[in-house]
Parts: C-alpha cells; sequence; structure tokens
C-alpha cells in the first residue's frame, strides 16, 4: 500500500473562497493508476512557508516511523510559480535531501512542446529519506499534463526510494 | 512601461577592443516586441563578479523604490559559459530570490533542438523582488534563439512577478 | 593529449561481486571518439561519498599540477540515482565550482524522447579550475546514450574549460 499525501496549497482554497480542483483530481488519478493500492489523505493549506513545511514534515516523520516497508509520497499542487505569492519552492526545496534533476527536466521539456505556458511551471521533485516529495503547478490542466509524464516511471521511483527491489529489472539510471 | 536594463557583459566590449553586437540587438528585438512600451537602458561591464552584481544591484533598487506598478526587467549577454573567464552565473545566481527552473530548462531543451552547443549555454532566469532577471549567453545568434522562446511567456511573467492580474487569465502555472 | 579518469561507482564491483561493464565501455567509448589522444586510468569505488570525493580530489590536484596545458576530465558512472544507497550527486556536486546546467538539461530532455526511464539518471556536470567532471548514471545503456550526445560538444567543452582557444571559432555560448 503506497501512503499518500496530497497537498493543495492555495490561499483561496484555505479560506474557502474557491474550491480546490486540483487536489481531489490528483486523488482521481493516483486511484486509477493503481486501483485499491493508495492509501489517500488529503490536507489545503495558503501560500505560507510555515504551512507548507509544516504539512511536509508530518508527511517525513510518519514515514520515518514506519518500519513496514511501504511507500510514501507527498505531492503538492499550487505555488510554485513566479508570482510573489509562490513560495512552494522556496518551502520545499531546502528539506530535500535529493533533487530529482532529471525528473524536473523533463517535465518541463516534454510539457513545453505542447503549450510554451509550461515553462511557467518549475515542478520540483526529490526525496527525504524514503519519502518521495512531488511539487506541481497549481492548475489542473498542468497537473494532468505532469502526471501524465510521472506515472510512466512513478512505480520505479517509489521501488528505488523504499529500496524495494521488487519491480526493479533493468531501468535506466 | 516596461523598465528594462540591458546588460553586456564581455572583457573585449568593455575595453572597447570588440563591438558589442548582442546588446543593441536586445534592444532591437524587445522594440519590435512590444513598440513603445519599454523603456531601455544600456549597460557594459567586464567579466567581473563585482561589476556583473552591481549592475544588478542598481537595477534591483530601482525596481524596489518604484511604487508605480511598472515592470523591471535586467537582461544581460554574455559570460554563461564554462570557460574560467566566464563568470556571470556565479555572480548572479547567488543573488536571485527565485530561479526560473522552468524556463532554465525549456531554453535548453528547446535550443538544443537546433543546435548541440546550445549546450554550452546556460541560461540562468529568476526573480529578485518585483524584478525578472535573465541572463542570456553572449552570443548574438544564441541571443536570438532563446529571445524566440522567451517572447512567448515574457507578457504572463512580468504581470506574475509584478502581482499585476491584467493580462493574466489562464496559464500554465 | 587528454588525460582522462574513470571512475566506476559501485558497491558490487568495488567488492569484486560483479563485473564493472560500464567503466571499460567508456574507456573504448572515448578511445574511438580520439583515438591516440587519450591518456585513460580506470578506478572503482563503492558507493562511498568520502571514496568518491577522495577520487575526483586527486584528480583535480593532477590537474591544477599540470602546467602543459593538457585537458582533463574526469568521468564517473553510478550512483546518480534515487534509491538511498546512491550517493554520487551528494559527493560530486558541493564540489564543483560550476554546473553545467546546460549539459545537463540537454543530456535528460533527449535522453527521455527514447526512455521514460532517462527521467531516473540525474547526470551531474561541472567544472573544477580546468578539470571537466562527468557523472553518468550505472547502466551501460544509459552511458551510451549519454555519451552519443556529449560528444557532440565534448571537445568544445574541453578547449572552453583548458581555455585553449584552438578549435573554437564559433559556439553558441
Ligand atoms: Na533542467
Amino acid at each position: 500500500m503506497i501512503q499518500v499525501r496530497i497537498l493543495t496549497v492555495s490561499d483561496r482554497c484555505a479560506a474557502g473562497t474557491s474550491t480546490d480542483t486540483s487536489g481531489p483530481y490528483i486523488a482521481e488519478r493516483l486511484e486509477e493508476w493503481r486501483p485499491g493500492g493508495v492509501a489517500l489523505t488529503r490536507e489545503c493549506v495558503s501560500d505560507d512557508v510555515i504551512k507548507i513545511q509544516g504539512a511536509l514534515n508530518r508527511v517525513v516523520e510518519l514515514a520515518n516511523a514506519d518500519k513496514s516497508g511501504q511507500e510514501h509520497l507527498f505531492i503538492s499542487s499550487g505555488g510554485t510559480g513566479l508570482s510573489p505569492r509562490d513560495v512552494t519552492v522556496q518551502a520545499i526545496s531546502p528539506l530535500l535531501e535529493k533533487q530529482a534533476t532529471g525528473i524536473m527536466s523533463a517535465l518541463v521539456s516534454l510539457c513545453v512542446q505542447k503549450t510554451p505556458f509550461a515553462m511557467l511551471s518549475n515542478p520540483l521533485v526529490g526525496s527525504i529519506g524514503r519519502c518521495l516529495v512531488v511539487c506541481l503547478p497549481g492548475s489542473k490542466k498542468a497537473v494532468a499534463e505532469n502526471l501524465d509524464i510521472l506515472f510512466q516511471v512513478l512505480g520505479h521511483i517509489l521501488d528505488l526510494i523504499s529500496d524495494s527491489k521488487s519491480s526493479i529489472s533493468s531501468f535506466h539510471a
């Protein structure tokens, strides 16, 4: 069972003045990807460094305490852009033990072939211990395109990070 | 009105032993992009960390002091390569508040489809407060290709950074 | 003559329980690339930060002491992935004076067009003084694809870093 925390980062969703569509959409896509294989929880915070870091830290503590060999995924949506309110990358980046630069480059170079506005997203992917951390843009369309790409390798990445050799036979790294 | 400072970074241009073609070319392209909408100034410094940082800091001070809501762009050309004299990335990178990793990846992955030598450029893009910072390679040909890509999203980026919602309806981040 | 140190990073190869195929393959490819023009040495260490850094530091010391104008290349294979044992990027990255972000982006964006698993590699390229540093994934297939791309610009990069203007006439940076 893959333990997944989905974090929506949005002032308006946190204040209740806007409906969170990206969070439920990520949940839906993950359940389609591994039917019955993911345990999902969702949370929404405002564009606030301390709140975003708190949400990640709680997931990392759970992952570190978990001796069952389960895989752990933290996936956020929102706050990766260049507006002054966007602070997700600034919040999460210093906490990562490894940056998955290959995935980050690939998400951009593949998405930008469809729309130049993919340049404005700054997806952040990395790991802390045995927890995979994925920070996606806020728009549902951007989330959809990033997930399409990510699902091609997500199973392998989770195996690698949790050090379970089960599905890994031959891969590119 | 978008306030633009164009910085040419080149030992030879600063010494007057070579003519700066990239600086005037960037000016020309920006004026074509927004006819009558850009206020341009140009400067040339040698490949020197202190001089490059000084040029950027003066622009950031002006941008921070400007309460008129105008957009501010610092755009340099030169010194992004791997030669020992190239120090632009080393000078600018530590001053950035945000790196626009998506734009940086996209500039390379799109340009490299035309010429493998685009790999040798290391474009740097980011923001400091409400100032957009773009560091391009020195060759006019490379500048041209990077600007072709950048102009697809430059209006949106400047809107985002200056937090003016005017032209932003639906974008990818 | 280009001085090349090839480092294989692998617990199993270092322990003798697995045969190093990527190291000899890199040697073969470099000799084909510049027949008679490369002086190659090879080494194998386990996935250990101190050992990896030691191997690089020895090469950098030799390069710094070398006043002959020769070019120096350190090229490693293995340990760039997301498994907890992979530490090559963590070991090498803090030692680099410059990161060749353009090459890193290009290696991923070009390789990922052939296989999504290229996302799992996190190639690291940069320089320390006059030494070019290239860290590739461990799989021979991934090494092959990365070298195909790298060889398009490797001669130019070595010229740039060693500041020998010989073969540089017009390039993209
Ligand atoms: Na990149």
